[in-house]
């Protein structure tokens, strides 16, 4: 079930840099991208940096709107979003491809992708140079969410078999998150 | 055995999100840090984001030398990367508290710690703004390396029971990076 997460823990769903899925939408139009280089930046407000490339559907729908959702899929969805990441949404609707489903957000109206881990809204914070000169975008969450069964007090807790946040290394191939290990002081 | 990884592979080498020591050495000085929010942002040159707070040492160092390295440490360095990641080098050198070891980079001046995965030598790309907006340094790497057991064939091959990256969640704890798995077109 997805529930709510306080603003000052949405840093840390992203925070052991899982892949993930940006979505975007404008009237009808609504769009979806993977993309491995997504982090928080700040806790308060809370705000994350995402490379969003010059070509890009979401991209043209992030400036038109201001807003997307930040989205953690699981390994059930490692192939969907290997597909989301390879092709455009130039070429047709993905939710219809790759039969998604979504709903819009609470706060802004990109897509909540069921089945993610972990959804973020966002607005843009316009940072024009550093969007220009290496595809960089500054984004406060203003919502979050995660699916109870995976995040609990505050956590991540990944049963063992159980869905997991993906990690992706190239080319569609992708590394579990794995066992959890407490440092010792 | 520290080996020389492709420029072009370098944005690979920290793909999958795994938490970085961050070094930074002048003259005799030298100190590591840990950070989470650092991930690639660009291919050719390699180019990486970094937030790197105000107040720390080695912001101090990176600003006056323009040069840092940043590196993936194993699960088997988990209590010495929480230990960095809590305590200042203005409270004395980290290298000898924490009984580390470095050698300098090919290139930069800064530190190559024993015993971790991956080394990234790496300069500063001045960019005010976002460094002091949202403490957001860009960084060009210009020569990188990888230990030989765990990076094989231009990818991480993590063997079951040997060590691994790390990714943080919070306060200490952290989740191994996991099994692989293969998407389907």
């Amino acid at each position: 079930m997805r529930i709510p997460v306080p603003l000052d823990h949405a840093p840390r769903l992203l925070n052991h840099g899982p892949v993930t899925l940006v979505g975007t939408a404008r009237g009808d139009e609504r769009n979806v991208m993977a993309a491995a280089w997504v982090m928080p930046i700040d806790f308060t407000p809370p705000k994350f940096a995402a490379v969003v490339a010059a070509d890009t559907k979401t991209r043209e729908l992030l400036l038109a709107t201001g807003e997307c959702t930040l989205m953690a899929p699981t390994d059930a969805m490692l192939d969907v979003t290997y597909a989301v990441g390879t092709h455009s949404g130039r070429d047709g609707d993905k939710f219809a491809r790759y039969g998604l489903a979504g709903e819009r957000g609470s706060v802004v109206a990109a897509p909540l992708i069921a089945g993610c881990a972990c959804w973020l809204e966002c607005v843009r914070v316009p940072e024009p140079h550093v969007e220009q000169a290496y595809d960089l975008f500054v984004l406060e969450c203003v919502a979050a969410w995660a699916d109870d069964a995976l995040w609990q007090r505050g956590e991540w807790q990944f049963a063992a078999g159980g869905p997991r946040t993906i990690h992706h290394l190239k080319g569609g191939l992708f590394f579990l998150t794995g066992d959890r290990r407490q440092a010792q002081r």
